[in-house]
């Protein structure tokens, strides 16, 4: 790479007289050469090359102020990102629809809270157009990052946070988690379950609330007992259900708030020897292809089209970002339905 | 968000006036307020509100050229980055490493060639100081297009493409994938194994390339029906070895280019009712844990330090932008050992 002394740098005009070619040749050529003929893209990489000339990319930005790049920041550790299909899922549609627009994504996460200074300065730094936040805690520190930055954002998922619903700066996609916990409920009582116990998310996230009001708004006066408390993982799954089963052996039925911890639900009752759904029914929550197909019955649970809600965040921040333009409201937030799925396990 | 008519964006001295404190502090604030007590920043926030400031923040770039942010570019569709826990393994050490040198990772893949043009704009954009660029196949347009937009990168695996043993410009990482092939091979030789088969990996990735050559190398004559073809993923592993069965039923021994074909070829065994590895021996290459921990019997392998060889990109990458810094030669690339790890299945 060439490396010239500071005060010396070529311009892109002196590469444009060396190549004999237009500024505009020049700038297209070194922006990523899209739509200029070989032997013209040739001359210019000479000429770039002759002169050592290291093109000033940041001045693009400050004429049309837009980047081509929107960032989708999952506030959950590098583990938890390539091991929950949810995400997987999510990034699949917005990586469609920011195609679509002809916008990059780049991925973030975050290990922990002392990645946001660093996260912050990337946001404030002016790399991207706008940002997609999801698996945001109530307690994150995202939201008061990305108001602190400006940047555009929309949220997957409610947020959750003091104050969260008088923001409307901060539009979000979410599906109908208290609607679908309680038709899952609603279900296990059809089918003349008695004692329906709930596997809970993680306290500090919005869905898993509203999964758990749901639970609650049909049985007005669950035990609490029936109630244990997992963190979406397949491990926690696991974990609850062997509580519940100490606490209540008699239950039989469990709703549990995602298909990762039906499914660690799953491998217990079996490891026990309680058969699905003879002894214990089982409902999960999103209907992830890849959990449900592993599963041993099929798994009941509450659809939500989760690639379809990262396109709606896409097309959401879109209109955030194009709010200036004649007609164009300010975006609300959208809650997608979800659908009861009917397999075996219950 | 406040969005003021273009032509009368007010300036950060604007604002460093109404706010009653300096420039410095205003830059410090709007690029997200590290090390400004709160009091000041509330006060230049709300400064910031009242006239509706849009920080402009790519001039900072034009003055530090430096972004404090690396990209990763994964030369695969997105449902094989978040399914193969190669990319995982690699993601984490890149990821802990520019933690350590304060530098952003962001995550970018390759859903297909149409892709180039966006992530040439982008990788010209001047975002991002460097890239790392893994799983590039050798009939890529990734090499071109960083050549093109001249962005400092360094390479997961040695290049393969045409050329690219003479371009010194681009270092790279790998591990010794010859001499771990042979290692595997000569292992089950050294069990009396005659008829080893291989299950290669895609033939346009020099890893592939490599571990194939080291098994010729000890075998020298082997029969051209005990290869067969796949692509690093669990169902090709599993192909190749029902293709090898029909081929060759006489087959003592498997070396598959990596673990997660080698558990699909170990699945397939087993349906046949073939005993590992009494019937058939199998080796992998990797050592990835998520894998081997899931194959029963364990899984005899190659271990390569897939983490650590993210965590050299990153370091190999910081040398190469401090190439300018007084005493630091250019960056030559680095071959990692492999070892063999010798479990139930071999």
């Amino acid at each position: 790479m060439p490396d010239p002394a500071p005060g010396s740098r070529p311009t892109l005009e002196a590469v444009a007289a060396r190549a004999g070619v237009s500024r505009a040749t020049v700038s297209r050529v070194v922006n990523g050469g899209a739509g200029v003929r070989q032997p013209l893209v040739d001359k210019v990489r000479r000429a770039v090359e002759e002169l050592g000339y290291i093109p000033n990319h940041a001045a693009r930005t400050l004429v049309t102020r837009r980047n081509g790049a929107v960032a989708v920041i999952i506030a959950e550790p590098e583990f938890r990102v390539f091991s929950d299909p949810f995400f997987e899922q999510q990034v699949r549609g917005i990586s469609r629809e920011l195609t679509a627009h002809d916008s990059q994504l780049v991925l973030l996460w975050v290990e922990g809270p002392g990645d946001y200074d660093r996260i912050s300065r990337y946001l404030g730094g002016g790399h991207v157009d706008g940002a997609l936040a999801f698996s945001v805690h109530n307690d994150d520190e995202l939201p008061s990052v990305i108001r602190r930055v400006q940047v555009p954002a929309v949220f997957g998922g409610r947020p959750g946070w003091p104050g969260a619903a008088a923001e409307p700066a901060f539009p979000y996609v979410d599906c109908d988690n208290r609607g679908g916990a309680r038709e899952a409920v609603r279900h296990l009582l059809s089918l003349g379950r008695e004692r329906i116990a709930h596997i809970a998310g993680p306290r500090d996230q919005t869905s898993a609330i509203d999964r758990i009001d749901g639970y609650r708004d049909v049985l007005l006066d669950a035990d609490a007992g029936l109630i244990a408390q997992g963190d979406f993982t397949v491990e926690s799954g696991a974990r609850a259900m062997a509580e519940l089963l100490e606490r209540r052996p008699d239950l039989d039925a469990v709703f549990a708030a995602n298909d990762l911890m039906a499914s660690g639900a799953l491998r217990v009752l079996r490891e026990r020897g309680l058969r699905v759904p003879e002894d214990v029914a089982l409902v999960g929550f999103d209907d992830m292809a890849s959990v449900v197909a592993a599963t041993e019955p099929a798994l009941t649970t509450v659809r939500q089209d989760i690639e379809g809600m990262g396109r709606l965040m896409v097309r959401l921040l879109m209109r955030v970002l194009n709010q200036a333009e004649p007609g164009a409201g300010a975006p609300g937030s959208v809650i997608t339905p979800t659908e009861l799925v009917r397999r075996a396990s219950a």
